[in-house]
This record gives C-alpha cells, structure tokens and sequence, in this order.
C-alpha cells in the first residue's frame, strides 16, 4: 500500500526501508533533505516538503509520523493538519504521552480525520527487519493497515491493543518495565563487581542468556555490551531518561498504584545524572549539627 | 560418567534423568524410596541407603546433592562425610548460601574431599532436557565434570564461572535480578489492569514476546500464565521468597552497594505476606491525633 | 482587623475562635448553618449567604476560605467572585495545589482581587490556640494581614515565604517530610513488635521524646497514641492520603529529582488500602509456572 | 555513686563531666592520656592505666565503656576482663551491634559479670547537660544505677526498655527512624531548591519548628545548619553511614519486614558515596545497544 512517512530519523528511516523492501510504496520526507536524499538512493521515493508529501499520496491518505515526542509532534501537526481532508489516516509512531495522543485525536475526529498510534519497540534493527507493534485506533482503519503492518512485524508481533491512544499507553508500559529490567540487571553486575568473586561479566552474561529464568533480549544486549568492552570502561554511568519510564510512574501515582521497582529504576537514573545532591548536603548537614560528625568540604 | 544423585525432588528427578538419558550411569537416592522407584522404572539405577549409594560408586566418586539449602544440606553432609574418601568430589546443585558453601568446603577439604557448587536455572523443564550451570570449584575437578555437564546443559548454558563458591554466588545474584524483572512485569500489568483501556493481558504478553525490548522466557512465562487464567483470578498475590532473593539484598548491603530495585522487589513480597502492618497502624494512629482524621476499626 | 471566614469544619472553626479571642471581627460562614450557630454561640459573627457574608464587610474586603481542596474551591469562587470587588483580599488558607492557585491568583488577577495563599500546619489544636502559618502573596498585602496572622500563630511560627502560590507549595512539601517521618517512625515500631524483645511502645516513644534525636511532635503524638491504646488493637493499618503528599511526588519527579523515601512513604500508603495486588498475582503465577511452586488460591 | 568511665571521646568525655557535675565519683581512662588530664583539670578523677582504674574502684565495680563499636570493644574487653570480678557491672554505653552485646554478656555472665547496654541518643550536648537513655539489663543491676542515671539523663529520658540486648536494639532503631527523618527532610529542601520559588532554607526551616507537625529537634538542627550557611555550600552531599542504619535494614530483613523508607536512606546515603556506579554503566550500555542513544565516554 502507500505510505506517507515524516521523519527519517533512525528509527523512521528504518521503517521506510522496512516498508520499501516488502513492496510497499513508500514516501519519505524529512526537515534536512539529505535523509531524503539517502531514501531515494535505496529506491524508495522523497517530499520535498509537506505539500508535496500530500499530494503524491493518494485519498484517503496514509501519513505516519515518526518525530520526537513533545514539541516535535505539535509543529508537524500545526502545518499537516491544514493540507489533510475528511477520511485521511493520521498515525503516529512515536513514543507521545497517551494523553497528548487522546487530546489530538480529539481534534483530529472533528475534522474527520482518524488517528492511529502505534508503540514501536525492538529499537533501529527491528524497525529495518521485523518490528513490535502496539496498535491504538478503531477497528476499521486498524483493518486497512493491518496487512501493510503484518509485513514489517515480526510474527505475532503485531498486535491491535485497543483504542486510539492505547498503542502509547501499552509502549508506555513497556518502558517502564524495562526501565526496572535494566535496573534490576544492573544492580546485579554491580554487586558481582564488588564480590569476593573476580568474575568475567561477558562469560556470566552469556551462560544466561542460555536457559536461565533472566534469559530474553535485555541479556543478550548486556553480554554484547561486555563483549565491547569487558569492563565498560569507556561508558559512564549517567543514564538519561527519555519520558515513557516517567509517565509510567505519574501513571501508578494517577492511579493509586503502588509501583515501587519503576519508580526505583527511574530516581536511579535522576540520581545518575547529579553531582551532589542538595539533600545528601542537607543530611551531612545535620550529621555535622549533632554529632560533631565532620562534613567533606565542598571545594567545587 | 558415574553420578550419586541425592535428593530426587522436582529437580533432581529431572536431573536425574536428564543425565541417564544421555548414557550416564545414575544412581539415585531419596528418603522417600518412592522416587528411588520411579527413577528405576525409568531405566536408571537406585539405592537404598547413603551406605548403598556410597558403595555403588567407583572412586574417586561423584555425589551430586540435590536437596533444599540449609538444614537439609547439613543433615545430609552429617550422614555422607563419613562416607566419602580422599580425592572425592561433592557436588551442592541446590540453593545454597555461598557463605554456607565456603565454610562447607572449607571442612571437606581438610579430609581431602572436593567441593564444587553449582546453581541451576531454567525450572524443572531445564534440568531435564537442557540446563542452565553455574559452577564454581576448582579447574582440575571441573575438567573431570566438563563433560557430563555439557550433556545435561543448553549449548553455551555452561559456565565455569570461579573457585568454589562462585557457582552460588552467581546464581544467588541471577535471582536478584529475576526479583526484580518479574516485579517489573507485576507493576506494569498491574497499572494496565486499573488502565483507562480495556486491554487484554495475554494479547500484549504475547505481541511483547516477538521483537521488543523486554521479550524473553518471563514474557513466555507471563504469556502462558494469562493463557491458562486471563485474570489470575483463581491465584492470590501472595508471593513468598526462597532466600536467593534476600541473600542478595544483604550482599548488597554488606558491600554499601544501592539496589533499590532488587529491595523493592523482594519488600513487596513480605508485604504480600502481610494481612494488615504494624506500620500502618502506627502511622493511621498518628493521622488521627493530629488531624482528627478518623482510623477504620480492626474489628478482626 | 475583620474578617470574613468561609468554612468552618474542624479547621475553620479553630481559626475563627482563635481570631475571635484576639479580638478581630470574624464573621464565619458555612453552608450547614448549625456550625455558623455555634460560632455565634461562641460571641463571633455569623453570616446566612455568601451575599451576606460579604456585604458585612467594609472594602477592601478580606476573605479567608477554609474548604476543602479541588472542587469545593472552585464551587466556592465561581459563586464568590462575583460579589468581590477590585482592591479585596481573597485568602486560600486551604490545602490546595499550588498550581490551582497560581492559576486561580492570575484569573483574580483580571479582576483586581488579590489572592494570597496560606499553608496551615499543626492540626486543630494548633489552628485554635497558635497555628504554624505559611503564607504566599505580595508583600504590600501580606503587611496588612500581618498583625493579625501574628496573633493566631504561635511566635516564629508566621512566615512570608515568597509570592503567591509559595505557601502552598512550602506547606506541600511540609506534607511530603512528614508522609516520610511518620512511616520511618510506623517502621521503627514494625521492627520493636516482631523483635526479640518484648518491648512497651509506650515507654519508649516516651523516652524518645525526651532528649533523642528523633524527638518532636511527631514522637509526641506516637506516645498519646501508644497510651490512648498500648497495642493499637483498635486501629487497621490502612492509611488514606490527602493529595500533599501525591504531589511532592510529582513535583520530585517533575524536577527530576529523586525523592526515594517521600515516595516509598506513599507507595506504603496506598499499598495500605489494597486487599490483594494485582501485581503480586502476577509476580505469583510467573513462579508457579517455572518453578512449580504451587499459588495460594483466591477464594474470595 | 563511683563509676570507672573508659573512652574519653567527644561522648564520654561529655558523659563524664555530667556524672561529675551531679556530684559522682568518675574516674576517666582514655589510651591517649591527654584527654585524662584535661578530664582531671575539670576536677574529676583519672586513671593512668586500666589496672589503675581498676584498682580505684570500690567493689563490686562500675565500669562504663564509650568505645567505638566493633574491635574497639572487642579489644578493651579482652584486656579489662580479667581485671574483673565476680559481681562487677559492665555497661557497653557505645552504639554496638545488639547481637555483639548477647554474645558478650553470654560470656561476661559465665564470670558472673553484669552486662548492661545503654543507648544513648541527644548528641553530645545531650551527654554533657542531659541525655536520652534507653538501657538493657536485669532489674536488679538496673536498680543499682538508677539514681546515677535519673542525674545525668533529662527527665522521662530514662527508660529500663529490657533485659541486655535491648537498650543497643532501642538505640539501633531509633537511629534507622533517624535515617527516615534527615532523608525526608533532604528530599523536602532539595525540591524547595529546585522549585519555582526562590524561598529562604532557613526561614522555612525556621517557621517549621513553631507549631508545625514536623517541628522537632532534627528541624531545630536544620534551622541552625542553614543559618551558619544559608546555601550549604561548604558542604559536600557525602553522608557516612555507621552502622545502626544498616543494622535496622539487616534486622527487617532478618524479620521479612518491609521496611522501604529506612532502607531509602541508607542506600542514598551508599549512593552519595560513590562518584559514578557499576550499575549505571550497565544501564547506560544497554541503552547505547538498543537504542543507539549515545553514552558519555568516561575520560577519568
């Protein structure tokens, strides 16, 4: 079928590739046209803007969005929204907030445009060679693109969630539960590199990965990693967050819900990117005020 | 090879077989002499008592343990030391506490007898048709071992990951991280079940088994679970802790190492186990005096 | 001075005697008239409307609410503001959201109202004989009020802590020292009960009062608590949460900072109102399926 | 009455003066012997050696100890003990491991030596003019030092809280609700700091400890901490932790209890004392293989 796709960053651009090899026709447009460009010289074809990314798809239109969550996904929506018409299929891809994603499907539905959302994972080499799909939206466009989907999933990794807004709301899940699975791997190396034991990280990666309970996609990684570099010497351990861990947990808050390991991974990674914290002065503070505990001088 | 298998448990009567399946000459002991019969009915050999078992074995020999960590070990190690001679190798292939394994081999060693230590993962469908060891002891034993255990184990599922006591050491930390992984599938299920969606929980356990970021056997696992109960509504969330768990939270603690994660987990199992909290009390009780914020009654 | 003081729960009701006392105009207004009884009974005024409450005050009129957070605020001013005039001082004394208030002060704004925001700390014995006042707003308005909130606080315990929403938010992060304090000071219990020793919790809250570091009101509290009854048979450990504490969470997480034991305070409490979890089902049914530990049937 | 103080550091040289201000008989010991003359120089009495101090007391013997706990101990018993007779009471007055002080009164008892452990909280101002007790030992030896006690203790800051043992078990959890409270307090200011106000620490801190709930002796110190340095900028967020927290968190696991916001703080405080961490390597790398978000090369 024919596919509209903004944004070629690596994700997005993985997919097209994706979409293009499977035979689908596949238009791609990005803000700096040289991920245009690249596009075309793998024989799929490239916008030059907006309007010329509308008007090479035929009605009703399939246009997919594959930019930043935030701001990213309003600017593109304030310029699109005027070039589509009543009937057009709006998804985006990205990893948007659930919330934004009802709101605008809100405002989409008045202008009898349908939105979809699709949670991606598998990162960039499922994207190019068999995805993991979470799909929000009604039954019926769900139907128009199901076979289009099935073609750049893996098996059985396609899935209609629910919907419109339900796609993000499960991959918003999905990363809070991996964020606790890092964590909870990450922890356990830690302790391994203080033990008695002085073992080979890459060797004990790798006997999980085969039969082990932990086995999965996250081991794999972690003995890769090692593998690279045995010590992770050449990586500091700062770990940015990029919003779906911490809607997960503004989500347990919403709902009542205890959600203790989450919320861990997530501080865990806030801590990491501080130098000193204003509360660990506080604490050392009052050690200093009632038990003549010395304080380290901050001489930064 | 010849093995002395003790303790015919789920485990070791997987084991057990698993090893006479591939032409090694098993002889297996149990208090219970059920499974002593069982096993010979499926071809492999028995015995009647530790004196038998001992006796059946051509020297050095090799004593595979396979009963619960703790006061089981003793008692049996009280009964078989007697037994054994110089130059023979005792094998713990249950759970036990590394420190318990190094004083354990500490003793053994001053008669001359060796102690190795392996922690098993991948359930009893591991153990019988492909395994995965963790093995700590000395080089020269393990050499004797190698092949037996390759037999028994998953290609790659083998490690010889330290002296003795690491075999322990790192099984107890795998567990850790299981802790902490299948908290972080409980938390995110749990927040999609008070959801705005209606989501089906065996759907999305099964489309996040095919490509994305958190597949692996506990999303089998999960997927499998809901299959046979879509709401778990026949199982109560009381969880209980076999030790691994906790042995690695004060491992943690001994070395002055954070694992939010893996305490978080294994937190939210004791209070599982907990019908009502004398925290909770405590806190309720102190509402009320300062608030006038009425407590409920326990009227249990 | 006078004032006009627009609900008389618990709370309201303490202030409004305690203004009465130091010799100011109250004029109280409640909707259940019976509470604008007694107050008269008490020797303060009392109005029968809100029309009323405001036409017997001289311009620029003070109004102090003292209602419920959230939608009692809102019912409150959409009736209310109509009847104010610019020059007037609207006080929320309340426990609201400081974003609701600065979205509040910038509608009044519009108005010509003045908006200022108290966070009240001390319970009702404090509101009624000397309260702990943290107050938000301009200074101009702030130094009209100011003798007036001096003799209802009890000495040094009256601050201007910044402009407008700063109350709120200080008395907001109050709550969320306090959510941790209570549950360090409900866990220190916990341990004492299942200890080796047979403590009395009563004596020792006591002599913790005395001299310790952890000495304070709260410890205060825990000891009327322990002697009012010894064992708390008569309380249920299930701990409601009034919002103060649920939105230092956020604000933690919204200014990615960790704020790990504010938020494990939280999780404890709405762990407290749960019968059974949906993620230790979970957590239960992934081990029954690979360890073949049996689950605790739900029969409820 | 006649005691034989040993260990002259900032506690029990505190202790010391106070005994001696009631009018007691103390005679100081110290291994660097220019705290005894200092002790001397106030009028109180020393002792040149432990055989000296000994040998000073009238029989049977009081001989308090404030030793760091640990070998500290271990060593001054192995050499005071023999010193000792038949009849003497000894008082572990440090902050010992309570399981230390069974063990040690189990041997003392076997030479008919009382032991009894005093937990001592109110830092060292508490020591010198008026301190908080919490003692464990037989009621008959209790009765013994009682009046000695009520002297140098504030009253209702003495409490006979069981047999030996308890007083360190009281101590040890008064310092993990400790723990819970200074973490509480840090996280509420780190959140002012970094919130939209522009607040003044020590005004706040300031109007806290007059009525509010949280007002206490830890928000007395808070105050004074922040009026010496308003930003805390001399001070680095590097919090020690020496032991009694960590054996708080040992003994709630020891006892399957919850106990997350103790354990929070003890792992902040972990935290603090690491620059970067094992864990975040693990996460950070992880995050790189899947995603291909960059890491931060690590050129220490």
């Amino acid at each position: 079928m024919e596919i509209g796709l903004l944004g070629l960053g690596k994700m997005g651009y993985a997919l097209a590739l994706n979409m293009h090899g499977k035979g689908h026709r596949v238009i791609g447009y990005n803000r700096s046209m040289d991920r245009v460009r690249s596009l075309e010289n793998e024989g799929a074809l490239g916008a030059t803007s907006l309007e010329n990314l509308v008007n090479q798809l035929s009605k009703p239109r399939v246009v997919w969005l594959m930019v930043p969550a935030g701001e990213a996904v309003e600017e593109v929506l304030r310029d699109l929204l005027p070039l589509l018409e009543k009937g057009d299929i709006l998804i985006d891809g990205g990893n948007s907030n659930y919330k934004d994603t009802l709101r605008r499907a809100e405002e989409l539905k008045s202008q009898g445009i349908h939105m979809m959302d699709i949670g991606t994972s598998g990162g960039i080499e499922g994207a190019r060679h068999g995805a993991c799909m979470m799909v929000g939206g009604n039954q019926e466009e769900y139907g128009k693109l199901e076979s289009l989907l099935q073609d750049i999933c893996l098996e059985d990794g396609l899935a209609h969630v629910g919907p419109v807004g339900a796609g993000h709301y499960v991959k918003m899940i999905h990363n809070g539960i991996e964020y606790g699975m890092m964590q909870a791997i990450g922890e356990g190396f830690e302790i391994l590199k203080e033990s008695p034991f002085d073992v080979d990280y890459g060797q004990i990666a790798q006997v999980w990965r085969h039969g082990s309970v932990i086995r999965g996609w996250l081991m794999d990684l972690t003995h890769k990693a090692f593998v690279e570099d045995p010590e992770l010497s050449s990586i500091k351990g700062v770990v940015h967050a990029s919003g779906e861990g911490l809607w997960s947990v503004q989500e347990a808050l919403a709902l009542s819900i205890p959600a203790p390991v989450m919320t861990a991974a997530l501080f865990t990674r806030y801590r990491s990117q501080q130098q000193d914290t204003f509360s660990g002065k506080v604490v050392a503070g009052l050690r200093n005020q009632f038990g003549g505990h010395g304080t380290i001088k901050d001489e930064s």
